[in-house]
């Protein structure tokens, strides 16, 4: 702990994942730190799920949450992925893995590691929680901000020298710095949206399916994944386009649901017994990704996870994203010495090409996903891919750099754009299906390398 | 006049140019319309300029003028300006038509073109205008929404079954809509700023410099631009970097926008004696594109000019986009017969293609106008296109398209990208400075014709 900063007083708002993981660093730097949260208070009301995509979490993460001293705990309910498990229609499986041996993706429960970080916040005498506090006006000019308490309907202004907003993809501080002038700001969302789905344990507890890996039942413009729990059920997604020919829309009673899921996913409905009442109780959600600029208020309101950089779920990088954000400002904490008038405009200088990489990426990956997984070229590439890796080790395959590396995200982003335009030479190579070892490769390789 | 929608009721939010002119139509139709304007009444408190950027009214522009009645008024303190007047550093001038003998964009004051449209629209019995209210809230679940009539500090929520939001840039409408759910919104500022400065008339109110052009210094990555007005008088835009090495921040004091100026306007600044009082007294304003989709909300709010697309001013469409929104809408409520279930959607869907294409363009002309125009290859580009014009009629500069006909702008993006094509061919041939019409240049045409 920096003992020059005890006392020094910070507001963070939101305490979802990215928040209350954020309110651990600075209460371990010393900080008073002021919790709002606009949901009631989940250690005592429970988690209420139903729209959530399951979590995996990768390398980032991990380094977070070990820097917060919660790495065993959350080890410890998490269930490694080795790779994805591919159902094509006819039930056909394929299992591509993730990385190299011994290499994962941990599937971890939303609300339980929100509940552990919030556990470990409330641990530290210097945090404080204000939950159904809604942010209800942040004050531009001066060093305050104003909440509403859901519970007493009565506003409450506090001051605030320092702000940390870490209120999600609809984050009411980024709504108020919105219209300050030249704050740039994209808000977009797929045509497709999700619906929360499951598979529930076998009567012995056991899980239905293999519990090590990321199923998928890619069909082209839509696409189900299921992600195993520690209980042994399943949280399923089904990614589905609002309007058009198979989509939301055109699913509106029991026998279109099931006719939908026994054409395109008859190994995985024998498994969903809840499948009626699960798609008609839980919402069809929408999928966002938000950009803005600049991602901080007069060195003193930093928008950091969600808040800053909303992408879409596809390459499992949301959490991941959001806790490197806490790594890396703990990191220039130390580095600046907690002088935040020059931390803040650093950070959100230098982390915004990361926040815009990463969301390009997560849209490129759903093409992958619910495409491309299942074009034989596709899957050549991949073999091709891990073929170069084990022979070239400094060649990375961007989902590594992505998932197992802490390399910046938009360094991982230019190498997707080179390593698309190397694999595009590769498969073009005559008989690539039986020559994808063969030294042709290694020729068209060695020269890109060398452009490179 | 549709006697059968007499008595129906319309809200217009906002009585700038767009707004008022909508009224006007409105008027005719025989709807009761009610205006809601933030600011004050500018037929009795005068019009505040400052910060604005003088209209270049072109084709759309007049044809929804004309639709509304008021062209003569209009054309009466109009100014044409056939072409731009380009001044280099040391002072030399080139002049270059804007189309062909007889056709010109004209200069118009906003403030006396909206004062016009407010006079119109008040001739109206129907119409009902509320000034000094502003926008306080829109009810998105009932046909209701709420202004603060800024006088007395009171609220009034008003049935509005029908909304048009015409509250421009920063509309207070739209920002109620883009928190709803799948609503795509992007605000995006330019890195420069503008100032509005001044050149007055001669002692005995003649124009200093030639009224008849639009003038621009192009310096690159700044320029200064000059519109004649109907007294004598220019108003001047300097379009500048906010932050850089020549930039707002570098004029600092008298001393650097005096050796600013001598350097890089020195012919200019011969006629702004005010320059230092204009140049403190006037702020300093920045440039914003807005994009977004839907541009309605439930068959029930319509948005339209600069509400659902503003743009940056450099290809003088923004009024003109405004005023053929006016046009189209008015088109669609005599084809389907003022059923506006079906008019806002329709217009929403099918006109959006065309204020993306007008956004595009308009930020393409920047570089233009900033840069290019100084360019020899630009100039011989300019040339080449006129000479292609008089030689096939049927191939239109896409200047022309945009400033003198109502080709929808999505055509005449994608029209700029062909001929961006079709120049990139005709620039690379060889001795193409001295060959520039000669039957080199015809070949490409005739074979870049039959491939698009």
């Amino acid at each position: 702990m920096n003992k020059s900063f005890a006392h020094k007083k910070a507001v963070v708002v939101g305490a979802g994942l990215v928040g209350s993981l954020w309110t651990v660093f600075l209460a371990r730097h010393g900080y008073d730190v002021e919790v709002y949260e606009r949901r009631s208070d989940m250690r005592t009301a429970g988690y209420s799920g139903g729209r959530s995509i399951n979590l995996a979490m990768s390398e980032r993460g991990w380094k977070a949450v070990e820097k917060a001293g919660i790495r065993e705990k959350i080890e410890k309910v998490a269930i490694p992925m080795p790779g994805r498990m591919m159902h094509s229609v006819s039930g056909d499986l394929t299992f591509q893995p993730y990385g190299k041996a011994g290499e994962a993706i941990y599937s971890v429960s939303r609300g339980g590691l929100n509940l552990e970080l919030l556990n470990i916040a409330g641990t530290y005498p210097n945090v404080r929680f204000f939950f159904d506090h809604r942010c209800a006006d942040v004050d531009l000019e001066n060093p305050r901000i104003t909440f509403e308490d859901l519970k007493t309907n009565t506003l409450k202004t506090v001051e605030a020298p320092l702000i940390f907003a870490a209120d999600g993809a609809f984050s009411a501080v980024r709504y108020a710095i919105q219209k300050t002038d030249r704050f740039n700001y994209t808000q977009f969302y797929l045509d497709h949206g999700y619906k929360e789905l499951c598979i529930p344990p076998n009567p012995d507890g056991s899980h239905r399916l293999d519990p090590s890996a990321l199923h998928i039942w890619p069909r082209g413009n839509f696409m189900l994944i299921a992600l195993p729990n520690a209980d042994g059920s399943f949280t399923c997604t089904l990614f589905l386009p609002f309007e058009g020919e198979i989509s939301f829309e055109k699913l509106t009673d029991n026998a279109s649901v099931d006719a939908f899921f026994r054409t395109y996913f008859s190994d995985a409905m024998a498994h969903m017994p809840t499948l009626s009442d699960d798609f008609w109780g839980n919402p069809t959600s929408s999928l966002i990704t938000v950009k803005c600029a600049p991602w901080q208020w007069q060195n003193r309101i930093l928008l950091i996870g969600d808040a800053a950089h909303a992408i879409v779920p596809f390459y499992g990088q949301g959490m991941n994203a959001g806790f490197e954000d806490c790594t890396i400002l703990d990191a220039l904490h130390d580095e600046l010495e907690g002088d935040w008038s020059r931390i803040i405009p650093q950070f959100a200088q230098q982390r915004k090409a990361d926040g815009d990489a990463i969301a390009e990426l997560a849209q490129r990956n759903f093409i992958e996903m619910r495409d491309l997984v299942a074009d034989p070229k596709f899957l050549l590439r991949k073999k091709i891919a891990a073929h170069l890796h084990e022979r070239h080790p400094d060649f990375l395959p961007v989902y590594t750099m992505v998932t197992f590396s802490n390399t910046p995200y938009h360094v991982a982003l230019r190498e997707d754009d080179a390593q698309n335009h190397l694999f595009k030479q590769i498969l073009n190579l005559e008989n690539i299906e039986n020559e994808w070892m063969g030294e042709g490769v290694d020729e068209v390789y060695q020269r890109w390398k060398k452009e490179g």
